[in-house]
């Protein structure tokens, strides 16, 4: 079982992620957002590249049953209900609801990813059920960093590390790869996530925000067990295997 | 002045390197055969992508004025006078000739690196003396890793790291990317070098070939003060800046 790592959305190409699981992070902050909606009981998120997507496709749905959320420059769109703030994703907002989602880098991720075999959603909040489906499914893994605006970023790369660490925590015979290695000794030696995130670039933009609660959030570690998935360009809580 | 990374041949954009200084790293073992080959007073070093390419260039020469050099699967090549070896480029060998070398991914990342602004030729051995020249050039920079068959490899990775670890002692204000922090972090944690590279992909090709003194000799750190430049299809020291 080989786990290998894509840096960023720009380094996606067809023959790095095809037969493959592929694990999409960004967790600064669109895959939190996820694993938060579905755990709280949202019915699926639908995530869309542009803002004219979302909001397309949002009249075609009664306005009660849909929630209008995500980002551009990290601050909330203008009309949409909620922010890219997991916090925001409450059971009282959620609960039932479609989400139509757009975020800068993590629905282009997705919507580039489609070409592998499954897509699985991560963040660190949900690594460790995220690296038991995978020791269970059993195939070749990639883990898919969402980035920064085409460029690696710190702060998925050690989420991607803590995923692997997990996995190697029960079974030690994975092949991993040179970038796989790192990103485990990257978080071996800052198992506390913020020593290391705290240098990310992304880290500066959020902090400038005053987006710490987000921050304290978003780093915390496997407190959600659930998995999601994306398949049929939706995300819902991950299919059974077998 | 900032300071990037491609972690890879095949990530190698036109967009990433333009305007740029290029430092190309291929430290197992391209780019210590060439600082090595420099150093030990050849003339100049030509790369080619094929070995066709390589010996049609060598009929145009005499046979006393060049050396064939170089590797296919880390092996020496059929009718070439020397392999990838750094060991082998000595004074004696190669005073005064024309080097052709054609090598699986340092040649490559050259051939693929000319929309850069300069392109200068960095391993281990000649870490410090790029550094200074980096420094002194004040331009942003980008350090490419040829990788190893378009993946992340973790030799050079660290390699770089240690270049920006050089530059750091003499102007903290440098401006690091993600990728460029995180190869200065696993410098700092590696100082040896040898602890971080022997979990190497390539590190363990190069041992089952038994090529140990050349890995004893790719990680001393700074024995060389030369900086080769690539220019007009050919390798040869560095010209001066300004």
């Amino acid at each position: 079982m080989k786990v290998d790592i894509i840096i960023s959305a720009d380094d996606i190409t067809k023959s790095k992620i095809e037969n493959k699981i592929a694990v999409v992070i960004d967790m600064f902050r669109a895959t939190s957002v996820i694993v938060t909606a579905l755990s709280n009981g949202c019915k699926e998120i639908i995530p869309y590249l542009t803002i004219e997507e979302t909001l397309e496709h949002a009249k075609t749905l009664n306005r009660e049953n849909y929630i209008l959320g995500g980002e551009r420059k990290a601050v909330k769109i203008d009309s949409f209900d909620l922010s890219n703030s997991p916090l925001e994703y409450t059971e009282e907002v959620i609960k039932d609801k479609t989400v139509l989602m757009t975020t800068t880098n993590g629905t282009r991720t997705l919507t580039k990813s489609t070409s592998a075999k499954r897509i699985l959603i991560a963040a660190m909040i949900n690594a460790k059920a995220v690296a038991k489906e995978l020791l269970h499914i059993d195939e070749d893994v990639v883990i898919i960093n969402a980035g920064t605006n085409g460029n690696f970023s710190m702060d998925d790369y050690i989420c991607g590390g803590y995923i692997i660490n997990e996995m190697l925590n029960q079974d030690k015979n994975l092949e991993l790869t040179d970038i796989s290695k790192t990103a485990n000794i990257i978080y071996e030696a800052n198992t506390d996530i913020i020593s290391y995130v705290k240098q990310a670039t992304h880290y500066s933009v959020m902090k400038s925000l005053k987006l710490d609660d987000d921050i304290e959030y978003c780093t915390k570690k496997s407190i959600i067990e659930i998995v999601p998935e994306y398949k049929d360009n939706k995300i819902t809580l991950m299919s059974n295997v077998e």
